[in-house]
């Protein structure tokens, strides 16, 4: 951490603030300079609260030099975290296609995707039952019993199940959930990222419309450290000036995540576009890029499909583009 | 609502089509082009799922032409609504400045900056207790015992208090609280909106970092749906590439909400800027541009405070901004 | 094209109005509701201005239907263009690797990467000469000198070569220039876009930093109003919140654009990202998404290049990238 | 400047290093930490490039501590920059409204409007000759014609004329012009830059749709550099993910560019927002917070406006407006 003075502060006021630094038990070089005194602060600056720092009055500004997080970072866990759910690995080499459908509707819709995306190579079902939608009068999901009649489709194909929390007061519903989904709207819901970190359970994290990678990464340290490390991080899109397409895919951020952190990272081409016909393509190019899973909506009739119709494949859609995948993946690896 | 056909669509399609739309209580128009067939929709079409209708084989895509919230619009509520809290009101003409620290600290703290606000024009308090920050390790506020700071502030002085919610299980705190702020982190936190729609107590709305002014709106709706109507917009910056400026203020939202809804409108200059040397021209600008209220940090001791200190102004620099806002709020009215 | 009208219009404005679009050659259908009239208009809207429509009293809003864009529209061009450079073709299911120095040096450096990349896989060869920087201070390019040295090297390995135009008054430099670069700051510099309208010689037309792709389109479609359809288009990285990253590189604007326009699409992973060690995985991507080219900086001694060192491959790694891209290529086709 | 190393750099290599930096006339202080070392650079680092040092191999990142324009920097030049335009003067305390026509059509139209904005309290006269439309099919302006009328207008009212250059090959055009704009689609011409760099007349230089306040002043520095620091800077609103308003208006640049350099900051509404009606609230909005002049597009005819008619202004409006923001200048005053 490099912390850059004001001009013209005292001797005495260098000395209460290299004092103070010190008692925080880090180590404090001063580089003196005819127009700006900067001071380099070496040791574990990850809880200086940087926004604290730049208040004080003799402060010009502050750089943080390290990463403000620690569990999640690599550097400090340089092998890569493989989560496991059920018999599926994520992470590490292991690579995992999630399918399912935007919302479970009904028995037999939940039930027939199932068993046709798991035929079609998925190895993990997803389905909403709490949907997150921006207006109140839209469809919200079928809740408990749409996490009932995935647990059916569960028992009868064997594949661990991912769905969505809204809610911490639900958990207790989630009990045989695999996976616990945190939906990009509630990557800050901060009061729940701490319920999550004291379960065991995997969580599906999901970058927020409009975060930063660090701000991904500080949500993920939210759970972690509560505890649980299970976390797989997913990208899905972010916000930007482009309307030709939902939202604009950053891919970049998987080889990029790779690098900052050991946990593993897939990509949600569905929710990214909003658009069915360019999901196989940027299915292809997140696999290219290294993503250890691609989650794809999958609805066994897209044009009756309760929400996001627009952007589901059909099975047999989602089966062409997961041998496209797993070939791209032989390349890869 | 405006949708676009396919080519090649079928008379029966058509047919089937426009017999859906009719059941729906719409009345549906038919313009026939060489190359383009477009349907009108007319009636509430508030309540049609715009997905869904995207993802129909036969639809090229749809336009909605009229806005998608309803209770919060301006069209079917013309008269400016008045929030009430305690004896202040904002909004209809009624403008109210808030100050406080960002965060509670200590008694003598809030107690001294309460009295030197008020002193200096505040007519609302504002204090956090529930403190969402993006890092796990930074101060995450006194909690229950914030409030209760803030509650003897408010005895000491009057004035009525706002403070932020993270999380719904925490209401039965807030029950001397008289305005419950939602934290732009949390503007699509649907589950705590719906909770808030069950009271009556006046809602602060910030809006988020990456949201629209539709998507403020359709949050807001989801709090009247329930019921309760006394929201307070906030406007509070919003995330661009700019970094000067920790966001980046969008004033014209003030006036553009002014024609899309009958809700009060208020700026929060200092978490926009993040600087306190551009919270006194920007509440100026507020003002000016019809701000029904500004909610401006204080603090007895900006560099020493816990969090936010760099955006912080002292309570002399206050009396400074709030005597010249009422300048400009002479001009305006 | 859909206009609506404001209440309490007229029959004798409407009248008016829609004379005015008949006499336009367009067909005017009415759609009179309640509480909104629509107006559908069939025809060749594309030469109607938009926003003199908006600024009429009488008209809400106008929602275009059908693209602004004619030249470039894969819906009245449904073949892809084939851009032949020398014996290079690109398009069509063509593939070219492009690679070079960011800026021109010397003779030595350019000769140098020019046979490494040759040899390591690339067709065309890119080389800086005349240098858009932010600063002033900045390198700013050997200029027509540039142009001589990549001359030679294109005369040495028989590569055509690429590099970027600022000013249409360096055209007669350009004679030997295979194809002409627009940077992304330049895209809309309509003046530069006019004149080369008046060449024959392929355009690399780069997007713009926060250019949509309708505008870039458009920006095409400049050119080729001007009789030049020898347009390849580059996606390199959109400016957003992210910083990480230099830029976003948009991975979905490369389907997007083969299903918007007939014109090929080449990615360039280097500007888009900055950092030499994400090159190789979103050049994969690039390929895996259905790019119709990749362009890569290559310098001999990254750290000693003269500009953006950060995000230059040595030829080894370029070989690398090439190999493996090639491996893509063979799923994708 | 601070330049952070990776781990394992050899004392050899960090020699080198520093005689490096000292070559250039800096002076070189080390932190040296356990986990890092950094090294601070000391002197006139404005000419160092910044991509060039974070290239080298042993350099793990580079923080820039200065700014890197110093002509337009305030540091160097405390007082404010008065530009004169005839008997005008903007900046240091003097306020300009400008207004007049987005495109000049007629001989009628451009006298009409430049009379009626004189008598309701226009100190300057803008409109386009040239004009950066999107689409090559929209009307481009009247060019040299639309000067000449422009001229007319000058001579018959007094007001000195502002319009935009899109080409340097331009400027014997604008001889009699007295202050020649740079639109925001050419704040990175650099070519454009260099040469009104030579010349000596006032340039109003307009940020760019996604420029940072740094960009915008390194624009400004490349025409400084030539010698004309005639230079006023213009906030036209930033490109973002909200659609109500067509840019959003970045009023926070206006006290921050006072902050960072000594030119004149004017804004401009109309182009900002893209509608009439925001024009009279951002414009007063654009006084609080110390804008040193006002543009604002007006037309005798809104709705048959050749282009923008939806932001113009009527004169009886402006009027209104011009009113307005005297009454504001007096209090910021």
């Amino acid at each position: 951490m490099v912390a850059v003075l004001k001009n013209g502060v005292t001797e005495k006021q260098m000395e209460n603030l290299c004092t103070w630094f010190e008692s925080q038990g880090l180590t404090v070089h001063i580089c003196e300079g005819k127009f700006q005194t900067i001071i380099g602060l070496i040791g574990d600056t990850s809880k200086v609260d940087i926004e604290l720092l730049e208040g004080l009055d003799i402060v010009e500004s502050v750089k943080r030099i390290s990463d403000p997080f620690k569990s999640a970072n690599r550097k400090f866990h340089p092998d890569d975290t493989i989560v496991e759910v059920g018999n599926v690995k994520i992470g590490g080499g292991n690579f995992a296609m999630i399918a399912g459908p935007c919302s479970i509707e009904t028995p037999d819709q939940i039930m027939g995707i199932a068993k046709a995306v798991k035929e079609a190579g998925a190895v993990m079902l997803r389905g909403g039952a709490f949907k997150p939608r921006t207006s109140p009068y839209d469809f919200q999901g079928l809740k408990g019993d749409g996490i009932e009649l995935l647990e059916h489709a569960k028992a009868a194909t064997g594949m661990p199940i991912v769905t969505e929390i809204m809610n911490a007061n639900h958990l207790p519903m989630f009990e045989n959930v695999d996976v616990i989904q945190v939906g990009a709207r509630n990557m800050q819901n901060f009061e729940l990222l701490k319920e999550l970190g004291k379960i065991r359970k995997p969580i599906l994290l999901k970058r927020g419309l409009a975060n930063t990678l660090k701000e991904l990464l500080m949500s993920a340290e939210y759970i972690m450290a509560g505890g649980n490390e299970n976390i797989i991080l997913c990208e899905r899109g972010i916000r930007t000036f482009e309307t030709y397409t939902r939202n604009t895919l950053d891919l970049s951020a998987v080889p990029m995540l790779h690098e900052l952190t050991h946990l593993p990272v897939v990509v949600d081409p569905s929710h990214a576009t909003g658009i069915s016909r360019l999901v196989k393509p940027m299915a292809m190019a997140a696999a290219a890029c290294g993503a250890d899973g691609i989650m794809i909506e999958v609805h066994n009739n897209p044009s009756q499909a309760l929400c996001d119709g627009a952007q589901s494949l059909t099975p047999e859609q989602f089966k062409d583009v997961a041998e496209n995948v797993m070939k791209i993946r032989e390349v890869v690896q």
